[in-house]
């Protein structure tokens, strides 16, 4: 049986063609695709044709922020059924190793990551994966935002390593998909007081429609002294970066508050970002790196079926995967307009 | 300079009657007193004269949930100025032992508390108390809810110590002011599946309406199944207790799930209660006492003026300080209908 | 293939026979039992055939505290070798549920325990386990210590599920091996001041000897009277309860300091054992369950081959499989004098 | 009354001479110094007369590791009696902010904390302090170990900043006092298997007499590597940085295993320390900057008393008072050979 698969064949050259569709293991379910993200890695991998270590050396399906129906179980999965909508966390780790076995799965070195070479992804009409990875969608809840559970789990994550609390002042630091959403993770943990910043005004005006008090412009205004302003002296105790720009990155340990918290979510281009270590010990001030995430789905799922949280909003554009070319470029080139961009594996648009 | 206060003479008498302003040391301040309420430790001593070691021996002022104005500051007070509406949290902690060192002033054996005693309460026009616990009120919030931050804060204590998260899944046992606020306090730091139980219909109805799902009449259903029932069979991670019924007490442990955490609140009469220790250890549950609060005024401040909460529903009763006698009364007597009865010891209503 | 196994056919009825040497799974190790301790389980197991739900239905073999030799693995097992000397975790999670991912697979209802009805153990001459599960013992290690670290598990999780730290003062209360091992768990986390009582004289004796301070007799001297005068009126800050004493349990709460932690790990015989709730809530006190243990091995392993601390004075017998009758004979009758028993599947002593 | 006190005029110039005895406040007690440590910081005032935003102004005592005995108290002092022996905890926080509330007192931002300009130290034969801040020493202690609580507070201090526990393998980078103290509280708090590194023969030597398995000489051997050898590949999962070298502090991201821990002590000279934040992310590892101390003296002198650590073999030179010209020079100059230089203000050597 075959469908159809957007195949990264090498940087920039992406097709949609007929590819086997996969038979699930005895322990994994087969997925109908519903809608599936486009994450900035998987524009990184068509772009470049690698990250860090991981390469492309094999034509490659990309995707991993999906949700859809099971239409297929092998034998021995029991905590899913034929028919149920899914979201589906997309790493498969061992369950035995030393970080497994402590909770830290995302850390486990044999984990197969959907869309990590020369591990397939889901942009095409089905996928499989182990059934403990799939978690069902109640009905107050859209398969979109099934899909979109996965940046938002690093956001959950973010604040989660953060040791995040309803005591905390929060910036946020750039505004894209995993800034936004990190801002609603906040907001689901309690924070009350957010303020963010992006050097470009679309997303600025998004963070303020999805519920953050002011934004700031890094390149016209000094961040720590709009802070300072704004919470009238006080600051803020916890500061997520998700930019990855250099600079703002560096800038964090000037910004947070002594005795706070620091979450570094970016990846930065540069190799090595030089840091304040004076302050960071004067201050007494904690940096924490957010790898993926773990044990976040269930969680997301409670707290989103039941409150007004909405992070669909972040959705700019949709496409059907036969449009998949036309997607990828978008959010290439129109980053200043795009934030996520939603694929359709199978229906037309 | 003379002021009106009412004073515990002995159980069942109490009088409003002149009293000295008192003056405040070089780091207090005078607080006009603007509201206040009545909480079951005012009406216990009321009614019995005593709680536990404590008890009246000398005529006393009770009362210590308030907000007010400040009027007069000691010489050193920097925090506050006159002018400022403040609230006031009512113990204050000696600063220097070893509890109040590692951030539990709340177990301070120094601490100096309204209204235990000997120590005087504030149902009186004018009160002093150190500086550093008053906090400001900003204009969002009213001086009821600045008053209400105090039994606010034992839930939000509550949260802390049960290592309360937006994963849980909550039940609150009893829907007295404490439970209520519980529940608000659950909803502050992300919780959003929150069950609940009173023997009283009309508590049951005021928590529907202060955003709990489903109440369960604990006199005619079986807790644990209708949990189990409401939550499709995954039952509760966290049970906070705030009923101080002995049964209830005993039946945390049977109702929440293996590895879960109980927070008991509530104080019961009965000497000893009994609980299921084999199935506390093969569950391996967690139990957490829960005494007063600490540091919570500041992040509760700072929700409040942001969030849609409300937790002035729980006001049922409003009177001058002069009807202190009616107010003690429906208090001690009309427990189906009354839940937070507030004093206003500056204004006729 | 054949090997011999204590199989215990109904309570008081246990014989060696010959059954057939498992076989490792793809992912199994087969390993030559060089010693196995009897557990307090075990002879519960003997002697009433049942442990509240589960229930020796059909022939048993008991045991699960051992270390041994790899003799065969399956093909995919990578992380030990044939002829390594390896300690046996002896309970299989499955990796997968929620207690897994999050950390506590100790609480995985799915977990496969030895000499848990049906499971059977490992009093035999070889037995099968899935390899993660296996961990390498250093040279200065002995299997005797291997064989123990599943007990002293018990006491290491204590610790941390009780948030044992060096500035702890600590109570054991019961010196049998969980006690005594507990107590070599609490050096172990840097606690230097440590208490313990016992009704048994030789179990004190013993307690002496392996490092306590001052030991008490519960039935001849108040605990709490005791202890006082012990730490200068300090008090303790931990208490670790093993006894499974109904008396004992219920003391703990008015033993411990307020602010303190109480960890209980013995199971008692009673149904519901009653607790000073009023001094737990006054006091603030934390209660945990302890079951089991995760994520023990390696750290004790680490710390047991580098440190001075011994944990093989608890073994008080030693006994060939052939003798098993009597091994637990004595286990069952006398325990003034008994604490540990080996047993040794593959010679004779 | 008059002392001898050691006052630095200005850079370079120290002198002995005649000031007030202090008179202790109610809530005070003066103590005669037996012995004062010379600190780093105290040889960085001499030398540069400033230590960040801190300038020697006015002349200065320097001086703030000490122990004595308690000659006169305040009349509200009640913790300490005239004649105790007692450590000196030599920052006076003002238990009134949100930090001290919180437990954090080393935040403080009133804190008055000796031999900071321009707050006095006690390179003097009596000071006086606020009695909380005195912590009786059991005979088992000698006023040296008393001393050095000080600077092993900081060790302590860091252990708990990096939540070590005894399944941790420990690289301590740098062994002056602060990296050598940092190893015996790793053993305090049960860490067996510890690293070191230092460019300093005579200091690796003293770390090798002090505990450490194997040192590192980082100038002739890569750290890395080695560690990875050493483990057995297992490499560290706790570092700890007291060197305050520019490339020692960003080695530590490359250094410690992934899920990691890294405590940052010693101060650079350098601005800003370039950090590899991709493998900060990656690796999702802890960076905790360690400022001072707080609640660490009552544990420190807890197991200091009862077990086998040694902490004095970290003193190298001891002075009376009146040659501290002497003694701060030494310091100054010859770090190969000294580590903790000791003086004596009340006796002549």
């Amino acid at each position: 049986m075959m469908m159809d698969a957007a195949v990264l064949n090498k940087p920039l050259d992406i097709e949609v063609k007929k590819v086997s569709i996969p038979v699930p293991n005895a322990d994994e379910a087969l997925i109908k695709v519903y809608c599936i993200g486009v994450c900035g890695s998987d524009i990184h991998y068509y772009e470049h044709g690698k990250i860090g270590r991981y390469e492309v050396k094999e034509p490659l399906i990309l995707g991993h922020e999906l949700a859809g129906e099971v239409v297929e179980i092998g034998e021995r999965v029991t905590n899913v059924a034929v028919g149920d909508r899914v979201a589906v966390e997309p790493g498969v780790a061992c369950g035995r190793c030393g970080h497994c076995k402590s909770g830290r799965y995302n850390l486990c070195p044999d984990v197969v990551f959907m869309a990590t070479p020369p591990v397939d992804g889901a942009w095409a009409e089905y996928v499989t994966i182990r059934s403990d990875f799939l978690f069902q969608l109640p009905d107050e809840m859209s398969y979109e935002e099934g899909a979109l559970l996965e940046p938002l789990s690093v956001g959950i994550h973010a604040m989660m390593r953060g040791k995040a609390t309803l005591a905390d002042r929060l910036f946020v630091s750039g505004l894209g998909p995993i800034g936004l959403l990190a801002i609603q993770a906040a907001k689901m943990v309690g924070i009350t007081e957010i303020y963010a910043s992006d050097v470009v005004p679309f997303r600025r005006e998004l963070a303020k429609e999805m519920g953050v008090e002011t934004t700031i412009d890094p390149l016209n205004e000094n961040v720590k002294d709009q802070i300072a302003e704004l919470t009238g002296g006080k600051g803020v105790s916890l500061v997520v970066e998700t930019s990855g720009n250099e600079r703002a990155i560096s800038d964090t340990v000037k910004i947070v508050n002594n005795g706070g918290r620091i979450v570094l979510v970016g990846l930065p281009t540069a190799g090595e970002i030089p840091f304040d270590v004076n302050q960071l010990i004067d201050g007494e001030i904690d940096v924490y790196g957010v790898f993926r995430y773990a044990n976040t789905y269930p969680a997301a799922i409670q707290v989103l079926s039941r409150s007004q949280i909405n992070i669909e909003k972040i959705i700019t554009h949709r496409f059907a995967l036969s449009n998949i070319k036309e997607a990828v470029e978008i959010a290439r080139t129109e980053k200043d307009t795009s934030i996520k961009i939603m694929i359709y594996p199978n229906k037309e648009l």
